[in-house]
């Protein structure tokens, strides 16, 4: 299972010729062995983005060499590009309000090695949680929010992020809302998930408002958190069926479900470099 | 293939003790064996809605003998009733614009025997699909609409399905509005087929807008018309994947595939007495 | 949440008239409303099966008296039935190898009150998973298994399961087989999970097997365990889709993904008593 | 809708560094601008897959020139390749038996322009579609089949394929078995349609054997014919789900739903030269 090191190029910039011949043309002078690429060119907006993972073994380049050898030919394309290599974990944060299915469903994985990345701590506003994480070995920190203390305790929260160095925020049900500061200071770094349907219902109860209405499909979106609320770049999504003989609790419970797996797929695509955002949406190389 | 007469008694009323007792004994009383009963309880409102469908071989009462002898029984448990014989064939009415995915789909499902119902007519706004309703053997009326036309075509049409007893009329993407006059006099017999998204998005170029916002899924949704535009009760919704490798007009060939697909679901469900109807949504018996 | 108690039957006989009338005029008789009814009839093998949920409430029968009351409706029908009250819980065993996800899985969801049973016991071939079960307060076993203690492990099993009152055997992927005489003496109430395929691939390293032949969906099933090991009858079956850039590892991935959640499923439709078996199929009524 | 000509470059071959920079390289060097380009490789067997689309306009190279200018390329690297040039259509034949489903919903989506390719005929063993060949303006021939025929039958399907210069063969529910000579004539160009089941069911009536079973999900698989009948390279599965409420005549039916848009699915990916095939299995580039 352990898999030899390797780097990964995210890069986006104008859609120009030449720009495949010359990202893999860099690669194979410094004899990196391609082992992954993919690459999609949005004809309309003329963009182009790229994924490229490639072994270290064997290349002419130490990896902390690669970006200052990769600069020029990147500048030449105009792309916007960002190296990541296998060694380099992720810290992740999770912050979580009462509802625990997502919590848990994280803890579980990552204890199982699904999710590669170091957990740095988990937060909440209520203090339920506090045995789940510690039986993780995670720590534990109640911060309880109400409208007073909310700035104060957003500080805590980003004070404790940058003693960490974590750079991924999960909102595993998170119920409060982080502040525009606070979201742009982890610009695609805040993963969150929340439910969706066919058609959409807005505002309160929308378990209750799709029950209402009869709908036969619920689902559920996970996306980078954006100024915008809910309307971040698009993630993953999915959905599962329901019917009459679902009651509100059930088609809750079915939620969950559906939450608990859109939300740990989203941050996997995010761990492993998946997900390139550009405009307000994103192309996801899986 | 050729099944025994049956009938099938669809029920609605508040949701009272003895109810299921009380239509059970009244078929038992006249020698009916149900072939199939389904029953739902929808305790927040406290409506009970009840689907029994019968063999008419064996009973004592000959078919148009049983509502007045059924009356009784309902009145006594405030139930409203419709009962409807596998005899009685609904006769349908096509009505399509350009698009002819959703029209071509039914033809070949209705000659194929899938589709229990008799075609009284196709008519559209644009001559184009005469030759495959000419295939089929269904006539076909070409009545273009114009905004000074719209309501005499609409007499046209609605004096035409009185002429042809029409009592289903099927919107196979039929891209005009009907007057809240025409959709009153058809309650639920009005069917239509829609896009849907999760989050939904309203306005012109829906697929455009998806595409634009990097959806995961795609959706289509069937329901009665009423005066409510697509608001109306929902009889099927389904949906399948996209991602950014599906450019918009790759969403709209998958869009249509899944339009077809849930609105003949949708009919075929109405054809069976499956859907029942209450406040604005529908409990579908499948 | 406390939802008021209920009792459910079960019945399985052979197709008559006048079944449905006598199970309601009998619940008429004694003043319980119905809150849920479900039923079934095969009419290739002539077999009639029914689910019935009543509220005990108001009834003129204590719960204890009405098997006595009932018994002659059902002789008079040649039914076989079963009356299960919501206040009996179901007592569980959950028995794992190495493999943690449905374990967790489960422990997490009984945990946040999803799945309405006693957890008696976890057992273990494996000595890894005893803190996952004291987290979640649930006593562990580890009674590892050679082919020589095999049989001697199983009496320990048994004896516990007796002591416990066990009445559900969970194999959330456990690894060792059952020995016919304890399959036989946990009819219907030991519950299996295993990957499925399109097409069925047998033998060993089935996802190596399936990784191989390019298939594009791979599944899961959950039954109940008959002597025929993984024949039983279908509780519950589910799919997700896999291509040519998932590795065996992603495919195994995916596949602990909809294992544990088609495990669940199949655990919650049995707790809420609304699976039936007949033949070596069941009938759900979900 | 008519988008400019490209040209489709499909690789196969060991696994070697340098292959991508080699083959962007190229296009870069005759101007060609890349408008898809994906690729895999299997680490496991060291096989490398790619498929380049290029457009042709603002080559210095004409379309004709291509293969010449190209090969030393691709030996360089030991690679199997085919250009294919979007102007060059794909002349397919359609066989089919009683069932119309799948016949209906080629013909109708060729007719809508979702299919680029030229249909040559239609071939029967029965002369039931004779009218709908007509009615779409495709020639049909019957061509009965026994025991004493199927030899001389195929030879004059073969004449006539080959007068047609046909190079896609869709068995569209054919039920007759093609010769080991007729299908080693068309490697990876006849496509075939057959249902699949979790898990699968050999032998005759599969639906009857899934509902006998209680199955709650079935499939269907579009492949490659090879001499190992329905073993040959997958090119696209589908799944819907089913339970007791439906007869085997209603698991037919979904399964003809099924089977269409499966079918359909798979020869728009192969007209769309998105499937390369290496061993028994495929990449399919969607």
């Amino acid at each position: 299972m352990s898999r030899p090191p390797t780097a990964t190029l995210l890069l986006v910039g104008p859609d120009r010729k030449g720009l495949v011949a010359g990202v893999s043309g860099f690669l194979f002078r410094h004899h990196a062995n391609i082992v992954h690429a993919d690459q999609h060119a949005d004809h309309q907006e003329r963009v182009f983005l790229q994924r490229v993972e490639f072994e270290l073994a064997g290349m002419d380049l130490a990896p902390a060499e690669i970006p200052k050898a990769f600069a020029p030919v990147a500048e030449g394309f105009g792309m916007q590009w960002v190296l990541r290599l296998s060694s380099d974990r992720r810290r992740a944060a999770i912050l979580v309000s009462r509802q625990a299915h997502c919590l848990i469903d994280l803890l579980a994985r990552w204890k199982m090695g699904e999710l590669e990345m170091d957990l740095a701590l988990v937060a909440s506003n209520h203090p339920d949680h506090a045995d789940a994480a510690g039986y993780f070995g995670v720590p534990f920190h109640h911060w309880p929010v109400t409208p007073e203390t909310r700035a104060q305790q957003e500080r805590r929260l980003r004070a404790e992020l940058a003693e960490q160095d974590a750079d991924l925020v999960i909102l595993a049900r998170y119920m409060q809302v982080l502040s525009p500061a606070m979201v742009q200071a982890y610009p695609q770094q805040i993963i969150n998930i929340h439910h969706s349907f066919l058609p959409a219902f807005a505002g309160a109860r929308p378990y209750h408002q799709a029950h209402e209405r009869g709908v036969k499909v619920i689902g559920a979106t996970a996306h980078y958190v954006t100024r915008d609320l809910d309307a971040g770049p698009i993630i993953e999504q999915g959905v599962v069926r329901v019917s009459h003989r679902d009651t509100v609790e059930d088609m809750i419970r079915k939620g969950r479900d559906l939450e608990k797996t859109i939300l740990a797929r989203a941050v996997r695509l995010h761990l492993e470099n998946r997900v390139l955002v550009y405009g307000n949406k994103t192309v996801v190389f899986d």
